[in-house]
């Protein structure tokens, strides 16, 4: 038996993604239908990064092969973490052990669970990945990195107006530079229970993108 | 081997879907980083219907299992059809044969090959499928129906400001009324040559939505 455990937040109003939600058509309204229009942001909830996110001659989501969207992800668990808490390459070899390193790495802090994706402190205190973690997983060559939780210390200082040319955000300069896709803000890693999953992430289609909103599920053999 | 065959349209500037797109950062503009802003209605582009869309108590995608997006797909080939040709339950049929319904029903057609998804035509000569058909296809009982066209008669009338009251949208009566999911407008069909595929879809995770663009993949075994 397969089980499919879905990883991603779902889109829903949120201070941080300021979305806008209107019916086109209703029933309520009178209409012979339901018709929702939208906005999204390409960083806005579950969302993968493409190198064109960070540098100007970086690659789009196109200029990667489908492929690299599926296949099998290792689950580097180092949930035992704490509200700002260091991640470093010591604590993820840790949590590799002696796990062949996959096409898919996946960062678990189940972080969501332990502040609320809707409060400030998800990002004001989230753990995060130093800067030799971070060149530790883009030195395993993977094609994807996922992360549950805001993964880059200076990801905080958004919020407050710091513009980005003075934010230091580390796992986009090690991971994307290396033209492997990164995957942000992911969610109920509580649920996956393997160290080594299948995984099908799928993003909206829109063309050339520096980013979009990705479907990610994890699909587990069970004994059932 | 296995082949991963993208059937999503992109998703790019098109009359039919009014989308607005902008730069919030760019590099060009100065800024230190590429992100972009847009807009989408539920029925853009390549996405799946929920039977909320035409029925006020109908189900919403949040009520589907996310298994019923994963499994086998049969490829009902029709591609012989010429620009608005009805497809009947006896072509169908036909195109189905001795090969056992699975949960996925997929009906080809290469409409895109043969009139371009930029023109009116596509809307305006498309090929369409009787209300036989439509009862037959949900007599099978999958999980979801796909089509690569505008698969009711009436969705022509649409553009011309016809209210949708005033519209019999054929499959979607007959299909979502049996709470089967559908996805309309996949693309690149062609490129499918088994009969029999392994498919993902994967929408958006916009909650409790009466429809959602999704990135539909077929993937077919390969001999080398």
């Amino acid at each position: 038996m397969k089980k499919y455990i879905d990883l991603t937040l779902p889109i829903v109003p949120h201070w941080r993604c300021p979305i806008e939600i209107k019916d086109v058509k209703s029933f309520e309204k009178g209409d012979a239908a339901n018709v929702t229009w939208f906005t999204l942001q390409t960083h806005w909830y579950t969302h993968i990064d493409a190198p064109s996110h960070q540098f100007p001659e970086g690659k789009t989501l196109n200029d990667f092969p489908l492929e690299s969207l599926f296949g099998k992800a290792v689950i580097l668990d180092v949930s035992h973490v704490e509200a700002n808490e260091p991640i470093t390459a010591e604590m993820l070899k840790a949590a590799l052990g002696d796990t062949k390193p996959e096409k898919i790495l996946l960062v678990k802090t189940c972080w969501e669970d332990k502040t609320k994706w809707h409060s400030h402190d998800y990002w004001d205190e989230s753990p995060y990945i130093t800067e030799d973690g971070a060149e530790w997983l883009a030195s395993l060559k993977p094609e994807i990195v996922g992360f549950d939780f805001a993964q880059d210390y200076d990801i905080r200082k958004l919020r407050f107006g710091v513009p980005e040319s003075q934010c230091y955000l580390t796992t986009h300069r090690k991971i994307l530079k290396n033209d492997i896709m990164m995957i942000e803000y992911m969610s109920n890693m509580k649920s996956v229970k393997s160290k080594v999953v299948d995984f099908v992430g799928l993003p909206t289609a829109l063309e050339n993108a520096n980013g979009a909103q990705i479907r990610c599920v994890a699909i587990e053999e069970t004994k059932e």
